[in-house]
């Protein structure tokens, strides 16, 4: 196995690894346990599920695999903090919207060749990716999976 | 730049990048904040800060970068659990430790080639990695990245 083959099968290794152990949790806790604060004041389950759904609906659109599903999360999860916007959608939605993103990125993903990862995402211009091939698909799903286990750490607090 | 090398400077990036957020959050908290609970019956932030220095001490031994340089820290900050162990070094040392171990350990990845990454870590045998070429060192950078983020989720519960 060739060198990049091996390390993009351990960069989509970890995100999926990393989903799974957010599932982990998510299934250990109920609707209502998502209502509460993780620790005193600070973000409700329900944020971060939410918040997710939003951060991962965006690599969609970065990765060039369609438009948003969910752009109405945008505002209760991403542009406001937690209690700020009054009607959220309830837990029961955000878990199946989540569910059904896991699936379609997941579905989307298997359909790339190896080199597609090395591409240019959408948020890069042609003449700054000439200079920063790093700025590509593949460092999505690293930063991405670095922002997943940040806040899997944070709902762990629920249980 | 071949695409194997941009893989690379990825994942270290993102080391590096996580150990700076990682970084900005610990200094921004005192020596007396990080003996506090990050949540009710949680573990406290001298716990988080030793079970980091004690799991990045094992990634000398697997990377072959040397002997452990803190042996005493397995028992109290990754073999037990918070508030178990009696006596603990105070926060100050603690953050010594860790300091030490980051520009050690940013030293020693800046001597390795890129294949060098690529070479089986220390805990999987020879007959192992011929069938699971990911299990390398590269890998433990991937593994631990994560692993710090989930922790800098938690960290930051006390500012």
């Amino acid at each position: 196995m060739h060198t990049t083959e091996i390390a993009v099968k351990m960069i989509l290794d970890r995100w999926n690894g990393s989903i799974a152990n957010w599932n982990k949790h998510l299934n250990a806790l109920s609707d209502e346990r998502l209502m509460d604060e993780i620790a005193p004041g600070k973000n409700r389950g329900v944020y971060l599920l939410g918040h997710m759904v939003a951060v991962h609906d965006d690599i969609l659109r970065l990765l060039d695999l369609g438009e948003k599903q969910h752009p109405e999360l945008y505002e209760p999860f991403l542009k406001n903090a937690d209690k700020v916007t009054a009607q959220i959608p309830p837990v029961a939605l955000l878990r199946e919207y989540w569910t059904k993103q896991c699936a379609f990125l997941d579905e989307q993903f298997g359909k790339m060749q190896l080199n597609d990862w090395f591409d240019k995402h959408t948020a890069v211009s042609a003449e700054e990716f000439a200079n920063e091939p790093h700025r590509n698909k593949l460092n999505i799903i690293i930063t991405r999976t670095s922002h997943l286990q940040y806040h899997t750490g944070q709902l762990v607090m629920l249980q």
